[in-house]
């Protein structure tokens, strides 16, 4: 049986995982690939830390020029997270003709095409399934059994912390706050949770579906991005009462060409599958010409999860080692219309907004004329009045451009029809 | 590039789908595949005949024999349906050595492991995406990205025949008849519904994820099958009440190397992913160890879902073709367990019973007692007493064998303390 030798980069939690996996179920990922895989070497930065994993310590390494430059090793897995030093070590690694899987979104979505086209050059393959929603196999899905559609739509809840957040906000009546100290007591969030709840995260995740599903890169920074922090507990009530779940979505659409994207909080309706996502859990809702509607759920984190996905490209890389393959296997998806795709980010939507009404006759009215004066059609307003000075009036607006809402605001509030606007939010049309 | 000739059986739904898919999307499958792929013959009944697609009347032909013999042909997709005839293309075609693509799940589930081994000794490859859920790429996800996980459970709702009958009944109020009439109208029944609706094609689709999951090859015979056809709407009524939904099954599940399988209609809980899947629609809900609970949502069938995945399973034959990775991939999946699984069917399950009791007092504590004397455990009870002389009592009762059940219903029906046993529905647990 051929042998194949892997190389870690990281033993933290997915690099743990990993492990686990390769050794647990050797037998059976010997079978499915073809292949005894063996890990060789595995980077650590300090080789004498107590560990809650059985590993060999003569495996274990601080220096990475002796595993990228192990000519027995054919296969490096990067699991170090981060940008600069992932981003080294799998260069280096491609240039010495090393296979290569990872499930650093960051660095995928910062350099993938340039590690892509230099893997092509060097004739290897750059997996990174683990890269977006741990476990789901959404990568290799739009890839391969997938690969005859024409994609239209992709929208994601690809974080983990911040769905679970937002959960808690909905179940369990909490504020923000709380919701995520709640989140950081169970391991879901972290200490510093920026990069999850200001939707960094899942925009780095976004970029890499945008280049599998549609073939065009977008830098992460140029996606229009949202997150939760400014969420109020209050509006997730509201749009309740109007049958809605407040969730954090990555999503992209194709519309003849033009393609629209975007990471925000957006209201989606109790019958839509993602609105029942919940909790800890991700999912990808995909449209394809030829599959129509598609939807994957799971564990979007984890080492156990997120070692499946790396362990999945394992296998694959391991079955191509050694044939010919690779010569004919694009490394790179394939843009999906004939004219590179007009890359507009924002786009139209609906609209839930939530303003602080002053207790005086003809206020609605003169709000929904504004709306009119501007083209922007209502859907449904809800007035709880309650006797107080000040009441909140929800409005949900039908499709609309960002500008023209934002032109139609200015009006309301320049005339102070209104004391305040309290929220404004996406909704999923 | 690489030419690849596809020898079409069978110009009817799927195929016109397939034929589509392949026209429509040839640039982007050429780029994924690295391979010009074209239809060089289409095997029909009745070449004149008039069709609602635009194909070459010169590739048309009802000749299998010039297509089976065709040495430019590469890969024969088998699309007319049916057993024995689908049976000796397929074979055939391995003989000849040529790929198979098929979607055919009768003829699978009924000579899979023999037509794989015939492949494997003939170094081609057989593929079968289309043959479970359509659109749904569980297969290569069991097989591919999710390779390194020992499956441990496996629930399905694979039929929309019967999940659109059984949606109709629940939120429209109709009766089994009705509904059925309406999914015929709709063109999700066919005119002859038994396989359907008696389960046997639940049967066939979970002996090939059984194939795929756990390695072992079950005949669809010899699982345990119930179809909806004895479903009432009053049982689906009672059980919204106790906060179920009713689905038809087919679900395995391997507890320490024993292997559990079954096709049933069966409660399920409103917080469950599954209850949520609606009309035509499929889901597959896994349980890898790896990876934990996952599910896949889509269009079970029609045209162009499963033509997507044909064309995806064509797409990866083309990529081997003149390589030499067929050498090294296992044309089966590799069984999970050292030993072998012991396949016992049957197995312990929560279940539903609806008795008519007559309106005696006394008769609820005599049957409480006989399930307690018989060791079954009871999860909750519901009786609607409206003065008549004779009302239905609603237990829900915690896991049993079905042995130990049907002793205990033997005691209360011989002692006459219920009029009736009206139904016995499994829930999921």
């Amino acid at each position: 049986m051929k042998q194949v030798n892997v190389g870690l980069l990281g033993l933290g939690n997915v690099g743990k995982g990993t492990y686990t996996i390769l050794t647990k179920h050797a037998d059976k990922i010997s079978g499915m690939s073809g292949s005894q895989i063996d890990v060789k070497k595995i980077l650590v930065s300090d080789v004498n830390k107590k560990r809650d994993i059985d590993v060999p310590k003569e495996i274990l390494t601080t220096d990475a020029e002796s595993i990228l430059c192990d000519p027995d090793i054919d296969v490096i897995v990067e699991l170090i997270g981060g940008i600069d030093t992932a981003y080294f070590y799998i260069k280096q690694a491609i240039l010495r003709g090393k296979h290569v899987v990872t499930a650093n979104k960051a660095v995928i979505a910062t350099h993938g095409p340039e590690l892509m086209d230099l893997a092509k050059k060097n004739r290897v393959l750059l997996l990174h399934e683990a890269s977006v929603a741990g476990g789901i196999p959404i990568i290799t899905a739009m890839l391969k059994p997938l690969a005859g559609n024409e994609f239209t739509e992709i929208i994601g809840i690809v974080n983990g912390t911040t769905n679970y957040i937002l959960t808690q906000m909905t179940e369990n009546n909490m504020e923000y706050d709380t919701a995520l100290r709640l989140a950081q007591e169970k391991g879901f969030a972290e200490a510093d949770p920026t990069s999850d709840v200001e939707g960094e995260d899942a925009a780095y995740k976004l970029c890499i579906l945008m280049l599998i599903a549609f073939g065009v890169y977008v830098d992460p920074k140029d996606i229009p991005c949202e997150g939760i922090t400014k969420i109020a507990k209050a509006d997730i009530d509201f749009a309740s009462q109007f049958g809605y779940k407040l969730k954090l979505l990555a999503g992209a659409k194709n519309t003849n060409g033009r393609l629209k994207y975007y990471v925000s909080p957006t209201l989606v309706a109790e019958s839509h599958p993602l609105a029942s996502v919940n909790n800890e859990f991700n999912a990808l809702f995909v449209k394809g010409d030829a599959v129509g509607e598609l939807m994957f759920y799971g564990k979007g984190a984890g080492p156990m999860p997120t070692g499946s996905a790396v362990v999945g490209d394992i296998i694959s890389v391991a079955k191509c080692i050694g044939t010919d393959l690779l010569d004919v296997t694009p490394a790179q998806p394939y843009p999906v219309t004939e004219d590179d795709l007009e890359l507009i980010g924002e786009s139209k939507s609906m609209f839930y907004i939530n303003f602080l009404v002053g207790d005086e006759p003809g206020s609605l009215g003169k709000v929904s004329t504004a709306f009119g004066n501007h083209g922007i059609s209502i859907q449904s307003v809800m007035q709880r009045s309650q006797g107080e000075a000040a009441v909140p009036v929800i409005y949900i607006l039908h499709e609309t451009k960002r500008k023209q809402l934002d032109e139609a605001l200015k009006e309301i509030t320049d005339n102070n029809f209104v004391q305040e606007i309290t929220s404004i939010l996406r909704v999923l049309s």
